[in-house]
């Protein structure tokens, strides 16, 4: 660590893309890598994506689904053979030609996703209606050759997890797809405090390849929508091209029905979006990578570090996730420091705080100043704790639910989104006209809220097919 | 799963080889990728390695070693800095020449190993003293080319740990490089029940840039040697090449000292090969995917069902890892099933066991059969896993130690290496005294036991510089 005193951030406010550039260099979660569009991502940010693993293995668990992995280049057929499929990844792909000093026979590509290597083993491993559901899951990096790249939000390279089932009907694989969303938004709201919109893509909007995307948007700060996770019904596509076939009950050979699912490292860049202010981070306690950080105060005097380090043992003990920073850098500096990092209680221990058997505790979400009694330290914390979780939940809400206009006014959805804002407005459900909104605004549609053909489309006037969440995204 | 019965395997004292194979795809660890050399990790040997990780994950963090990750695609002009280096890895990489539909400028290595791109970052990250030790690992795939493969063992790609640490001294370095190989050869005793040999290797078979190169090798089955984790001195090589400098406290600019060290995917095949039997894997309890299975018998009768179902939810309430079979196949398959998977503990529990209040467990290490008791069935399961664990600990050691010959005599050492053993003999230091006994019998030496020089080497007859054990290699 370097000793110095951190620089200030760009003004949350009012430059709102370096705030967020500056936020995550300083608090050392990433820093470029060397390939354009690449990332490092250090320690603190890494810790956070350790626990949405954590999180997410579970609920995988205890749904059938089993961790396994998957081979990183796919040969270039195996990206043809479904036509959307191809389409959509073949811009963005990056391909090893030669390898072990030789050309290549066949180019072979970096996984942008695996749906295709994948089913092609699912045909080999499935025969009969027993084998399903195939429920498998993959933690993984895969590779996207992007433009314009951010840290977290668009990177040629990210980490992800894709899950891929395989089911014997179109009910079970539909519902695969449903249950994933819930899965995917309970974690983002019990785990990082954000709450999504959730619902079905568009047509024009869904997944290539796919018969339907159902997506789970968070709402920045600025009131841009970041996609935070999408779970796809294949239908019998990807098994047609993959020829995944299994004998049914009646002995009758049938296609598959299969989904995918994922969520990425973007989803640490929403965190930061979504919980920081002009200080920082602001970390939830149930992800923050350190919950607690213990300042010693006038540690010169006597007893002050030897009481730090006991209360340090009795929290760590107690399963919290407490650093003691008892480096040579001033309070100040600490003080700031974790701030920064949005560390969700600062607990400052002096002489004074020892005479009375207490720790000062200081939240990061509202500065407030607790004092917590040092012979049930463990206990109060993690009310305290828990009490920030869930404020920076309500938060988070009360921010979502500003954010949303309803409207059916074309300028005021505009104008709106243009200020922030995310509207809520009837579409015809046609993808040119939804195209057209896209190529004139650079607004775009996110989740379907509810179909509904009692009213007209917000642009071009014809009848709505459904309400549907429009603005702008990272 | 398919319900047919499965196939027998090859004999495991004549044809060890396709044992191997049959063993690990017949019992659903690996599957062969579709690109020529690599492999599909399915859930049961996946599972394997989340076990490994778990268990390193505790023991880095108790080093201060913190998770993190870097860039898959390294620039080659990376590659090429530290000369030996790129001399050691150019012949097997694979090569990213053209992304986004563009021809690359620069051609983009996957990682055969990321020393390069992490001494690049941490050249940037430490400026002083106060950084040190800056010490991370990162859990990832790598690459490299391979012209013969076998799962698991040698495969173009592989998944691995590689922790990086820069120290402000030669000797803290070095240190780094014991105590990790010290934690290796613990994880594989504790966790795996593998005895290994470690030591540092010799000049001519450390790795390309390294001062020195400590190992880890375990013994198979068949006698020939598996080096299962390495860790390297990298002294000042890496940190000169890519200028990492420190402010000592002195206020003095110098290079920092630069250690790395991994295992790989390559451990499950250790573990197949030490363990396994004619039946198939023998799980040692610890790393066992399922520790436990339960097989109810003649389940048309009352309560048996209902019984297991009791036992299971009381056996994974304390932790055990057990799997409740209650498919409609026979017990019999299920008994050659699981056996042939290695599950350690086979419980069966039928009418006659409910009745006597017992379930009657068998041992997949000794099929032995012992009864254990219903009311305190999780205590007595776990005894007898623990015992199973040391059984297979002791087996693995007699075993490793029935293989080593301690010689000086060339024609016998060759002899015994050719019968199956490790020799244990005096050698000269030389590295084409050594590449000379490499290719006249594809003999290797594994590591250094000790240091001596008043002995002759076993080859040329020169005076020895130490006494290290030969053998062959997987």
């Amino acid at each position: 660590m370097s000793r110095q005193f951190v620089n200030e951030l760009a003004d949350i406010d009012t430059d709102f893309a370096q705030w967020y550039t500056d936020v995550i260099l300083k608090t050392d979660m990433v820093d470029y890598g060397p390939v354009k569009g690449t990332m490092v991502i250090k320690p603190y940010g890494y810790a956070i994506w350790e626990n949405i693993q954590n999180y997410l293995n579970k609920e995988f668990k205890k749904l059938g689904v089993q961790n396994a992995y998957f081979p990183l280049l796919i040969p270039e057929s195996y990206l043809k053979k479904e036509a959307e499929h191809v389409e959509g990844f073949a811009p963005e792909v990056a391909v090893v030609t030669y390898a072990g000093g030789e050309e290549l026979n066949e180019k072979l590509i970096i996984r942008p996703t695996s749906e295709t290597i994948i089913c092609a083993m699912y045909s080999k491993w499935i025969k009969s209606y027993r084998d399903l559901p195939m429920a498998m899951n993959q933690w993984c990096n895969v590779m996207r050759w992007e433009k314009t790249t951010r840290p977290f939000l668009r990177t040629s390279e990210f980490l992800w997890q894709e899950g891929h089932t395989v089911q014997a009907s179109k009910e079970d694989a539909e519902r695969d797809t449903r249950v994933m969303l819930k899965v995917y938004s309970d974690c983002l709201r019990n785990l990082m405090a954000i709450p999504t919109l959730t619902g079905r893509k568009t047509e024009k909007e869904k997944f290539a390849g796919a018969v339907a995307t159902y997506g789970m948007e968070a709402i920045m700060k600025d009131g841009k929508c970041l996609q935070a996770g999408t779970t796809h019904d294949l239908g019998q596509n990807f098994a047609k091209a993959s020829n995944i076939r299994f004998l049914n009950k009646d002995g009758e050979l049938e296609y598959g029905y299969s989904t995918s699912w994922g969520v990425s490292t973007r989803l640490i860049g929403a965190l930061v979006m979504v919980h920081g202010d002009e200080r920082g981070l602001r970390m939830p306690p149930n992800i923050a990578p350190i919950q607690t950080v213990i300042v010693p105060i006038a540690n010169h005097k006597a007893g002050v570090n030897e009481k730090c380090k006991e209360i340090f043992d009795t929290l760590e003990a107690c399963g919290v996730r407490v650093k003691l920073d008892d480096s040579d850098n001033t309070p100040g500096w600490k003080f700031n420091e974790y701030e920064m990092k949005g560390v969700p209680v600062r607990l400052e221990i002096g002489p004074r705080d020892i005479e009375n058997n207490v720790a000062t505790a200081v939240r990061r979400d509202t500065h407030e100043k607790v004092q917590l009694n040092l012979d049930n330290i463990a206990t109060e914390l993690n009310s305290l704790l828990a009490e920030i979780q869930s404020n920076m939940l309500a938060q988070a809400e009360r921010n979502l639910n500003d954010a949303i206009v309803e409207t059916n006014d074309f300028d005021t959805m505009v104008e709106s989104i243009n200020a922030g804002k995310v509207a809520l407005a009837y579409h015809c459900g046609d993808s040119e006209c939804e195209d057209e909104i896209k190529q004139k605004t650079t607004i775009k549609t996110r989740v379907i809220q509810e179909y509904d053909t009692k009213h007209k489309c917000i642009y071009c006037g014809k009848p709505s097919r459904y309400k549907v969440y429009f603005g702008k995204q990272y």
